[in-house]
């Protein structure tokens, strides 16, 4: 294949618990440098974009905030064409970018990585909304993350399965591994899918999901909450498993 | 059939919110009369054996220690048996009867419906013992049950999918539908599986779960949680779908 535009993860491929991972930058200006196109597709929702262009900005990483993807925004147009007013299960730092959606009486539940916002109380409220007839929307559905103080901590996922498994509902999931998400950062640099390449640590959403609806080619790198095995677990294994994003920037520079 | 003996769900058949159903206490005696014998079989774990005798008492029932059967047991029986020590997520009026249990580091996670207790750092910290290895252990898998309130509210079974989603294994279920937790309540009795009936509202653990591993009927009333339609949503269909206990049983005394 030959490479137009490459898709970035960035907690555990860019950063990990606040620091940059060794060479990201390095790789991310190779890319730059050899005039890849790239978009940052994220499914972390404990902060906002702007914290994460700051979070970025102070490892030494400049983007712009056209350059980066996160579910919330597909959330917040998805609300709005289908006119729902959202019972939010988010955490605070995001809750603000819902403030313009519609605030009728039909409701969608909207999941995120609420952290301790996920109570039984707050839960407990939203299967009831759900028992009422709203949709499940879920900003992502992975299942942990590698949390600041290395351990691997449960992410938006298992509250998204919790209530999907109370309600006998499926969620429409709208960050990663969704297809509109992929299409909607490719779109913005006229990338079709089958041309872009993935890098993540998640095998599950970054790969195996990239894969299935039609990414061109997944790299799994072996930093962030990568563990032994991981590439034979779900159903379509990575293109390629490299070591970090020095790594799958080389193998992307050997096609482009 | 011949009917043998009675298994009878308590919370939504016999009482609901702290209240008796109308009739049931006087179906209860019309089986005693009969000389059926009855075995209570509850997923409830938000209070324990002693605190469910007293509220019964308080409404007018009267049964034996000996004709109550909780998945408290069954987990203390397991946990014995494995030598494992458990990491609790369950209510507090429960966790002392696990004072006795192994106490070495070889853990197994025990989920009950802790209710409010099920908060993100407990399930965080369940979820982490898991990741190294341990086993998980569902008092229940119930997905819902009628609260106080006359709302449905989340019920274990829906932190126990949460748990399973995210580490990939599967829960072993002590109590309802388990076919070891049936059979032990009828084996106190001197009962086999095709000769006893199940009384209950959730038309899953009771009703499909007992029919599934060979309880001769069950009976599924439309007081408690149930709600239109919950006859046909899982694998097997009630025997018959009755008003309530006290025409379940006259059902039963149709059949002994």
């Amino acid at each position: 294949m030959q490479v137009k535009a490459v898709l970035l993860d960035l907690s555990g491929v860019v950063y990990q618990g606040g620091a940059i991972i060794p060479g990201a930058s390095e790789a991310i200006n190779a890319l730059r440098l050899a005039k890849v196109p790239i978009r940052f597709v994220t499914n972390t929702t404990r902060s906002s974009k702007e914290q994460i262009l700051v979070e970025l900005s102070k490892m030494g990483i400049e983007i712009g905030e056209e350059e980066i993807f996160t579910p919330v925004g597909a959330a917040v147009d998805y609300l709005g064409r289908a006119n729902l007013s959202p019972y939010l299960l988010v955490h605070p730092a995001i809750s603000e970018e819902f403030s313009a959606c519609p605030k009728g009486s039909d409701r969608a539940v909207v999941v995120g990585d609420a952290g301790n916002g996920f109570c039984y109380q707050a839960l407990n409220g939203a299967f009831r909304v759900l028992a009422e007839g709203a949709p499940l929307l879920a900003l992502a559905k992975n299942r942990s993350f590698r949390d600041a103080d290395g351990g691997l901590s449960l992410d938006a996922g298992a509250f998204v399965a919790a209530l999907e498994y109370a309600t006998g509902q499926h969620a429409v999931v709208l960050g990663k591994p969704s297809a509109e998400f992929f299409e909607a950062a490719l779109s913005s640099v006229g990338c079709v899918m089958t041309d872009a390449v993935m890098v993540g640590d998640d095998a599950d959403a970054d790969v195996s999901g990239a894969l299935s609806v039609g990414v061109g080619a997944a790299l799994l790198v072996r930093t962030g909450k990568y563990r032994d095995g991981d590439e034979i677990l779900y159903e379509h294994s990575p293109t390629s498993v490299v070591a970090d994003l020095t790594e799958a920037v080389a193998w992307i520079l050997d096609r482009v």
